[in-house]
């Protein structure tokens, strides 16, 4: 086997929730919502079984990219569909990154992100979040800019930010795109979380920079099917058809009859108001999580978007946690460098109230 | 962009499904079946939809993988299941090809392999499968012994074959594997059509080599839903691990409602004789299409096996045929070099028996 592969380590979040099942621990691990998508993508899904079932173009299901097209505001020849965010990321690497280029990622980062730019022949330079033990997390945006070097092909943003729920300010926006602009990068957008945020709402890169701009999405996130694989990554005007040459390669294209459904979904979505209802549960489960965490001693940084929150406490590791019978990922998990700031864990708040109430019964055992 | 998106052809069968739609001609281009996937998987399908949404592990659902190993008589811990096959090559390609690597190819050649082998930074190296103007396609063994260097690290079949419907004897496939033997290759093996076969049933080389040999298959072929993405690679003891972590980069699981009804529908489709049924409608189909092909004075290569035959007229071409109302694709379309034959043609007989008539009376137009 080649090194790539011998070197691919188990994601964490897989094993956390395997690990999860077998020591019957709560899992607030993975991030993936205890509820069942809403009724009316369902009774998509099974009306498109039997119906829809063979392949769709690599660049999509036409319907889902116009369905996408109306939702983002742009011409659904720029909307490419993949089976899921993960591969509309890796698409991105493949297309964009150079051998040898770099790309500056936020650290604490999405697992995949190094490794994609690595199949690519290139390298994520992580740029640290600033954490402060008691005030939380805070983007350095000088950081970013002495991390630029004439390799710099690409600046890999996320927001809602995951693991630490920041939000960035149209400021931070700002500042971030007129780095890009200065240094001639493309950026990539993970917005795989646009739609769960708990402040103000999160500003897209691609509103301030069009032409070099690629946001990723995620039906899974948005309509709680994270399963489903139905991704899209909205790209800057004339480059979907290029990208979906590379991504044909990969899974040819997303699995059909969730596409269909996902296509009749979006408007439902938007126009039903689930996004606002899904906010509203997320926002009462952060409460009862952060509150619950809070009466524990430990310091909660409640996050401005995502469905997740990361906290510490002096005793905490994954370890002790799993022993208590809760199963969450360690920040450092997502860093390649130390932490300054030991145990800080990321919970996620997708789950049931009944088993965030259970977490918090047992995480008090710790005591 | 990169090279590697900037080069990226839309594939010939997308191309030919969008040219025949555009045109209102008959698709005898991409293979996918004009039949609904049988009832029992459908069933299963909408049963799952809204009780198993969420992510499965990378490397499979536990279900999933139970029922493929119980089909091909392995460990469950053996197996990897993709987004469909594409999934599956291209996780190959990544975990077994070195950069400079060679992977013997027989062309023609399904599209994927030679572009799949570049991104992994090796090269597929084709050997012609012979084809004689009467008597068809014919595996050349010495062609491929001469073909191996110090650099080729695999095989790559097809048997079922594709375009060319060749099922390779029990003589050759041990011939193949007494190669890969002697110069430690590892065998790839695709047998997508390995349920669709017209004579002697396929002989797989994992049968003689499973330490050596990776099957690639497909549910989307077996089942007709070529659109729900689930495929699998049945691995040498101990390798699925390794590629479930160069997998999780790609699409991180493949779609778990439509892997679920899947696991539920393979025993069934054993046991209830769903693959001597399809054996049985598309010999059917065959012979209607081969046997009005010649009528018209054809030339027609019948197949052991797949949903494919290869024909030539002298004047037939993928054009002529569009031009007549018939989309086909050219089997020069699979191959790096000039065939030997002009015209030669693919045309796909997973169609319904009404779009084979109508296709033969547009076909009849061309004389
Ligand atoms: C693709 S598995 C990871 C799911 C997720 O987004 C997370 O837990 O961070
Ligand atoms: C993945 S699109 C190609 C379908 C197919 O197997 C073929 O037409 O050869």
């Amino acid at each position: 086997l080649q090194p790539r592969a011998l070197a691919a380590q188990e994601s964490v979040f897989a094993r956390t929730s395997r690990e999860a099942a077998a020591r019957g621990a709560v899992n607030l691990g993975q991030g993936f919502p205890a509820a069942a998508p809403p009724a009316f993508l369902l009774d998509a899904a099974r009306a498109a079984v039997g119906r829809h079932d063979q392949y769709t173009p690599p660049a999509g299901l036409p319907a889902l990219r116009e369905a996408l097209g109306a939702e983002f505001g742009v011409d659904p020849a720029d909307v490419l569909v993949t089976s899921g965010a993960t591969e509309g990321l890796q698409t991105l690497a493949l297309a964009l990154y150079p051998p040898g280029g770099e790309v500056l990622t936020l650290e604490p980062a999405f697992d995949v992100y190094g490794p994609q730019a690595e199949l690519a022949g290139a390298r994520a330079v992580p740029v640290m979040l600033a954490l402060a033990p008691q005030l939380g997390w805070r983007l350095d945006l000088d950081a970013v800019a002495r991390a630029v070097t004439p390799r710099t092909c690409a600046l890999l943003l996320n927001t809602p930010h995951n693991p630490t729920g920041l939000v960035f300010t149209l400021a931070e926006v700002e500042a971030l795109v007129a780095l890009a602009r200065a240094h001639d990068l493309w950026i990539v957008s993970d917005e795989v979380y646009d739609e769960l945020y708990f402040g103000p709402r999160p500003v897209s890169p691609r509103a301030l920079a069009p032409e070099r701009t690629f946001v990723v999405g995620s039906a899974g996130k948005r309509l709680e099917a994270t399963g489903w694989r139905v991704g899209w990554v909205v790209c800057p005007p004339g480059l979907a058809s290029s990208l979906a040459g590379v991504r044909q390669l990969a899974s040819f294209c997303a699995p059909t009859p969730l596409q269909w459904a996902v296509a009749r979904a979006l408007p439902v979505a938007r126009e039903g108001g689930l996004y606002g209802a899904l906010r509203d549960s997320y926002a009462a489960r952060l409460d009862t999580l952060a509150g619950g965490l809070e009466a524990l001693g430990v310091t909660v940084f409640r996050p401005g978007g995502s469905y997740f929150l990361t906290a510490h406490r002096a005793d905490w590791s994954a370890a002790a946690l799993m022993d208590a019978g809760v199963a969450a990922i360690p920040v450092q998990a997502f860093c390649s460098q130390a932490l300054n700031v030991p145990g800080v864990m990321r919970l996620a708040f997708c789950k049931s109230e009944a088993d965030l109430a259970l977490a918090l019964e047992r995480l008090a055992t710790m005591d």
